[in-house]
């Protein structure tokens, strides 16, 4: 499955510290504004007419997501923090042995960020690495500012990309850790979640036609913080931006809600996964038959979460054109009209509720 | 619509306190004992071999559910407690003149139960009136009982009737109030919800093949105790009990979450209504249309919801026959390959999220 | 001890639904709006110069709290509304048989309510009756306007008295049940429940010098909402307007908060008490030397909460004088030098936490 | 004041995980276990007669907390995990450098783990250091074992020491950062957060007689599960165990509760401080004199929250003697006689709730 592993640089990998921020183009900046500052109430560090940068409740640096103004919407950069100035240059020697496209900025690609490299990294995403940041305050004691839907960290970015495990693979030279994965009896891999920071993820790599971007998620405190998310939708009559959940995953163990945003930019609504920090941190392996993998409670995975993800663009702001996946599709073999899902393992297609078969078999075929 | 109204008796109606319990016929009673008390944590108060008396953790009277060993699945009583011991003249007299067979026990029909009546109502149901009732702890205080998804009181029935507007009508006489419904444009009636007690409903009328029984309702504390229910149903591999939820009701404003238990009935989980006890009370009428009506963040209606229910009996525990809905019906105009929904009324169709078409038009055709 | 049994009047008591509004005078309308509106967030239904007219989020009447701009901080009237316009007669004949001072208005005393009747109780306490009300929007569907402390409804009020007994058997009279209440062994009674709508109270007594008015609470959906109560006092440096808890009420199973607005009338913010609605719904006794009555996790009753109360107006707005309560002082018998308390009535004083000796046994030689 | 600064040792630091377990010792294990075990419901992994190995629900590794049973209550090991076998080497190193005593075993000194260094360090507190151990089941997943309380990781310890910054800057050798400390206008300080893993901290410093255990903590998903602990200790009749708490803290800003076990061994639990990792996570000072540096909520801290702590061993068992603070003392400064707090710092004592001076002032004489 993976012929063409991409080849482990001899230059050290940059540490990485953790996801810090997505830079993602929207087409209509003030739509965008609504819904990420006035339904989701992220917090405006800076803005001008083109662009607005947004940060969580609990965060000091400068902003976690970027929003631009631009004529499609795409996805310019996942950045990552790394634990010095000096990574940058492992960074940009780690990706120019690669041969990948690298650019340094002294003073950065955006406001707020100082010295930061950007790559299109081999396989085919936008990358940034920065160390220096403008810190700004964090509002973690601010409850006078809160809101029931209180969005408190930047908790990880998830990519589409057709060959997983090529993927891991180079992942995994980058210095990330697997932490749960999604397999067949094949040992066909349909999805992985690997981490830098010790919680279950930093990324994640969903098996499908990439490069793309599959979803930015962000963390709350608790479980009700997420729902009053989706009560507010409702009240606003936006509940159509509810495209998945919420529910409880499988994979990471974490509460979750899935919401689209004006442009069908993907931004999941997370809280309480586990701690991961440890270097024989058992890695969850699930079957992808096994119908509570996605959602633990087994409510059906909507097609379109499988299908729709968000263009990335190379370093000159172009979209970079996506491969098809081989493997087998997650979607195919569970929900499709020859895939099955089973509730118990030992009682196969039995155990799936017959209430959700139109769901399950029926509902899908698009 | 409603031809054959139900006369109005001359006889006053009972002085109903609320719904209090209802008798359920299981199959297997093990099985649903594993049901109701290893997973639900109901708290026994008496059991033998057939039968096992069930109570909420708040609950003073000797049970809020009744499980009876029987051959097929079916609802043998709706019960509901009366302010006196003197209502029971009144229920006697009230259904007599309505012609409904009437019987009546100096010592109840069930353990725990001083003297009851019980009727086929004109609508066919079998429903009990009581007074005495044996005391029991009231369990409000012993957190140690506690569990994280702790019933704490039996809040509604639901039953499914052809005639919504007749049965309701019936129900008015009875001295019901209507809190709630919903309509079309043209004034179809497709649900009504009903209260005694000052929350959203002691009953609610849905519009279907009937009489059958939709559901029997308990309520938590918290929306994370019902969360919990769908963790743990995780946990067991016992997902497959869920058919719709866990979200947040147009209709009552509730958060909540129907479970089939071993035999198929179907048990809600809810909680956070509101006071309802003025007399003018302001009606909620929802469009059929809206799309938030039934959940309220947007998510569709599962078929098997609209569709399935339990038999009920007769006074001598024969099963009551069904007539057909002849009024529109609300899957058809909603879900289904004709129907039509909306999240915002003035977009219509175009409102509804393209991430659920799948679920709203394709995935129904049952 | 009730030596002076105020006479049941012959004429009957009007039916009360629920306890509906409470009319505050406060010194500072713009400090006070500061707190209900801008901490609390409850609603501006209307308001002008002299008056703030205020709602919960839940409530479909006019108003739940008044705060009126005055010389002194009191309270102008406890507010219950009655199940039809006729029951003001009822209020009308009942007080006027006892010899109160009684007021009528057909236009109603206050913006948003119709036609009312006045009276000073005879325990001295100003009471309003009503039933016409201009209806407003019923917000619980608005999640857009909610907060983290969003209080739903009002729940309560609590008076001050000296003779318990006596002010009960009155209440009792009004109609009035009661469904807890604090004694000792030899039958003193320190503090009562009473409830009209199944609540655990409409109002409770609480034993002292009076009449005063001890507090007014909202309830809130959830517990977290009372904690962000807290939280949001802390970052607006406001947590000196905690007085009490936050905690778990011994009598009434619910969680609380105790705070003082600008003039220091008390607040509670009340959230899970359970359903009362049975006419033999148990009462529940508390011994007065039980350190979990009042917070059932032993947390000492801070002094203040014992000895100070907010003034009462009469009719024509004047100062009430109040009467020293001559029965055993709860916080003498409890936490005073003189007194005791137990978290294990076999144990008895034994079983006081050494860590709180300071608090139970120094901490309040006031 | 931190004259006799512990030098920095040449060798390099060990590098550390986090904090991994404690071992306690208890005079009557079986009724720690009942503490433990069938009130705080820690998972036993192991036990036999005179130890019980227990573990959180998300833990995987074989223990977080060791009961031993002994004469006289006492901490044996504050105990960490290092990065790979060869951190021990350096653990050896580093405090054979510093003359400490220490004591390495292949077999490791309890049931489950493998290798270990354990030394008496430089402040006088036993450490253990270790990576091989048994991996157990993480029972993250298994809600049906999950009650309203359920702890599910070790967050930190918290120890009792006399000069602060002396402690400080020898933790900071072994690898520690400060995240949060209190001091005072003359530089005094008080405590201090020192973390490994990414929170708020592994172990803190409490200035005070020492070497002493303050506390070890637990951590838990939600507030409510802090609660449901306090509501089940009430239900047992154990509200005495509650020492301090719930609150929201001001320095970490997690929510709190502090409980004290059968041999007064001081436990918190503990939910929902914030990301630490970046090498220039912001280090937040408190004065401490802000009467909500230790509570958000102002609530004053119990005196002997402030004075009482475990004795801990030396490697023999023995154990260590205390040297007194000389430094100011916290409660002195703050609760006492002659100490002072503020709510807001411009307004000065002025600004403290009269509601609480009993307790601030005058309460705690002891």
């Amino acid at each position: 499955m993976t012929e063409n592993r991409i080849p482990t640089p001899s230059s050290p990998a940059p540490d990485v510290l953790r996801c810090a921020y997505m830079e993602l183009v929207v087409t209509d900046l003030a739509r965008s504004r609504d819904f990420y500052v006035d339904v989701l109430n992220l917090v405006v560090t800076a803005e001008d007419e083109d662009v607005i940068y947004l940060r969580s409740m609990e965060e000091f640096i400068h902003h976690n997501l970027v929003l631009r103004q631009g004529p499609e919407p795409a996805v310019a950069a996942f950045a990552y923090r790394v634990r010095s100035p000096e990574e940058l240059d492992k960074a940009e020697a780690f990706y120019t042995e690669l041969g990948c496209p690298v650019r340094r900025s002294k003073d950065g690609f955006l406001k707020g960020i100082g010295e930061a490299v950007r790559v299109q990294d081999p396989l085919g995403f936008p990358l940034e690495f920065f160390y220096e940041v403008d810190h700004v305050e964090r509002l973690a004691w601010r409850y006078d500012l809160h809101t029931p839907g209180t969005l408190v960290r930047l908790d990880h970015f998830n990519q589409v990309f057709p060959d997983v495990p090529k993927a891991v693979a180079h992942m995994e030279d980058l210095g990330f850790r697997v932490t749960e994965d999604i397999q067949d009896e094949e040992g066909t891999t349909y999805a992985a979640w690997m981490r830098r920071k010790p919680t279950v993820h930093d990324t994640a790599m969903t098996g499908g036609a990439g490069p793309r971007m599959h979803h930015v998620a962000f963390a709350t405190h608790e479980k009700h913080n997420i729902l009053a998310i989706c009560d507010k939708l409702g009240a606003l009559r936006l509940s159509d931006a509810i495209e998945r959940g919420p529910g409880r995953h499988g994979v990471s163990n974490a509460f979750y809600l899935y919401l689209r945003d004006p442009d069908g930019h993907r931004v999941e609504i997370y809280t309480q996964d586990y701690y991961t920090g440890d270097p024989d941190n058992p890695r969850v392996t699930w079957d992808v038959h096994d119908n509570q993998r996605r959602d633990w409670w087994g409510n059906p995975v909507v097609p379109s979460w499988y299908t729709e993800a968000s263009t990335v663009l190379d370093l000159d702001g172009n979209p970079i054109p996506t491969t098809e996946r081989t493997d087998s599709s997650e979607m195919e073999v569970t929900i499709g009209a020859d895939g099955f899902s089973y509730t118990r393992k030992e009682d196969g297609e039995d155990s799936m509720p017959e209430y959700k078969q139109g769901e399950y078999k029926l509902g899908h075929q698009l």
